[in-house]
């Protein structure tokens, strides 16, 4: 069980505002914020290299936390500065030939895609989509009739484990193992679900996974990481090296670092960096699992209750839905009730097509608002949520203080 | 003129160290750390989104001021997480075909060189080493010659503008006369550069100019920028891209964003971003000449007073020097002189051959220590420096207070 007022009293955002938006950046807690801190002065007062000597510890907590979340080895862990950058060193490495095809997910992350497209452009490679069954998740006997029906084996299966845009959790799992059989390489876009349920790397199967610090694991910006399992890192390399990931031997040679830090630009904000050992420790003692289970239980309240107010739609499609509730209010523009409700000190986002395109056309929406729980919000923050979202469609009080079982 | 004193009054760290790393990365001012500090106050108050939102001005900022500094647009910069990161996405989006030449400095730095090696080995293309004069600076009556002789014409001319591990200057700008007077594409490495000496892109004719925030700009680690001239624009496109880069419109299309965005990752540290404009702030006040004349002169007394020492080797080669020293103590390891400084308060740091192996193995060097004057650093910690040196070569106080002229 989360202990909810400690961890209310452990972050400083969550006296002043209302923040449902923790799939864009979660509030930080007092100690990755303390870190951050204390990290910088440190900096200002002996030096940026100087102070990395002294706070090799500190530097090195990351990766032992992210290992143990991940459950893999230290050495199978990148640090990165986004997501999205240990995405593209993962991509941009594989060595993409024409005809080469790759099956990604109808609701994938639109930065992903524009790999795919340059990836089209450059190299010729075939893009085709997992289709999804009626529950909108992965539709595991499509993917394996796709796997057989082309003209080559696929090269990667690339998926995105939840949406940036609707609460379904594709079932990775089930990929992971269909991957695995075939022998066919699985990148898994953990940026959502990082933070936010168990992730196991032997269990999903995958080869890369790749997630960002800012969002569900309540890490400071500017900081992300990336799994490389060794079995992946004896194939592949990285879309870009520099000197800290490997070493320049001679005319035409280099030799990779042997750990999965030869993904890693090393400089990136250190600060940010410690910080996101400080965070994923935290997590690690509150415990995934009852992390998973506070957030997706309050998310579910959010959606019985926004559901009983006239006018809303709720867009979440999946067997299984997490922390990350998408709705329309009427006629309302999603960016005018993103602004309403910041009038009221609720923070949301919008998340709009060009994010998830083939998802959201598939769909025919354009764009919706998108709150995000985490396990420090409250029932009560729910209310006032659902209290706005009356005041905003003209029915202040019609339901409020209804008992919703 | 500097003010010593002021600058050093705006600086904690130089009450603290002797910092000789400014090579490595340079101290703070005040105005930056606490930037920095306030800027993740207000996300762990408002949440991350919710304070870009607020401080569009100074996100905004480190735009304004690098196109005031670089003497070009705004919408000619894009802020990046290093300024290794700012030249890969240069340099992996052009479009290498087999056989295409790309022309390079001897001094060219470790982690460019790496990604010729992975170009060489991906496009097959040839990489070729443009010849110094005997003052080690570029022979550009060889480069013309080099441009003519080949099978076809270079499609890159990159070079490193001040080398990682000496003291020289490249004259980039006759590099930029020729590169221009043949169409060639041209990526300056401003790395070292940047911040210590005046730049300016259209004397020196690149098309792309690098750089980072932490080494002379004195910014925040993980932060760096990129010029891209509008004309390059029009006829490259980045590495890779992501959804605030570009705009995914299609199945197989997206839009690029109109400006040198479009070669960002957006996510980085926004703290160090906004540290980044203040910083380069800082430095226009104080007059890019004014610095540049203060450090050049710092160094080239270091140079002298050093040179005064038994045993010592100076190993800066070149017409022009700026603020690195590069030295070594007779049979001191480099590693260990950096060791025994540190004890006194003194940092300094180490350059070794997988910086630079071109220019190292060229000049039969192994490793040098490398200690890199600010202006806010004084005559007295130069004399701390060399009488540590005394000490360390067992010869204290053996020329000790002696005047130079």
């Amino acid at each position: 069980m989360i202990d909810v007022a400690q961890a209310r009293s452990d972050t400083p955002g969550s006296k002043r505002r209302v923040h449902f938006n923790n799939a864009g950046a979660a509030l930080l807690t007092n100690s990755v914020l303390g870190a951050q801190h204390a990290y910088l002065d440190l900096e200002a007062s002996l030096g940026g290299y100087e102070a990395v000597d002294q706070e090799q510890a500190a530097l090195d907590r990351p990766y032992t936390a992210l290992a143990a979340m991940l459950n893999c080895e230290p050495d199978e862990i990148a640090i990165m500065t986004s997501a999205t950058t240990a995405w593209q060193q993962v991509f941009f490495g594989l060595p993409l030939a024409k005809g080469d095809r790759i099956l990604t997910s109808q609701a994938e992350y639109g930065s992903n895609y524009l790999a795919y497209i340059q990836a089209m452009r450059r190299h010729q490679v075939e893009v085709e989509v997992i289709p999804e069954d009626d529950s909108g998740d992965i539709d595991i006997p499509a993917l394996e009739s796709l796997i057989q029906r082309g003209p080559s084996r696929p090269v990667l299966i690339a998926i995105t484990h939840v949406p940036t845009s609707s609460g379904r959790v594709y079932t990775a799992e089930a990929v992971g193992r269909v991957a695995r059989r075939e022998g066919i390489t699985f990148l898994l876009d953990a940026c959502q679900s990082a933070g936010q349920m168990p992730l196991d790397v032997q269990a999903l199967g995958c080869d890369y996974l790749t997630g960002t610090g800012r969002k569900y694991l309540r890490g400071p910006r500017g900081s992300g990481f990336l799994f490389a399992s060794r079995k992946a890192m004896a194939k592949h390399e990285p879309a870009t090296l520099d000197i800290h990931g490997a070493t320049w031997t001679g005319k035409q040679d280099y030799e990779l670092d042997p750990t999965a830090k030869r993904y890693e630009v090393y400089e990136m904000s250190m600060s940010a960096k410690v910080g996101l050992g400080v965070a994923v420790e935290y997590a690690l003692g509150l415990g995934m699992t009852n992390m998973c289970e506070r957030i997706h239980g309050l998310a579910a309240l959010m959606r019985r209750k926004l559901l009983e107010q006239p006018g809303i739609t709720i867009h979440d499609k999946g067997r299984r839905l997490c922390g990350i509730v998408s709705f329309t209010l009427g006629d309302h523009k999603p960016a005018d009730v993103k602004t309403a409700l910041a009038a009221e000190g609720i923070n949301i986002s919008v998340s709009a097509a060009p994010s998830t395109r083939l998802d959201f056309e598939a769909r025919g929406l354009q764009a919706v608002a998108r709150a995000s729980v985490h396990y420090y919000n409250t029932e009560e923050e729910v209310d006032k949520l659902v209290a706005a979202i009356q005041t905003l469609s003209g029915h202040p009080g019609s339901t409020n203080g209804a008992a919703v079982t």
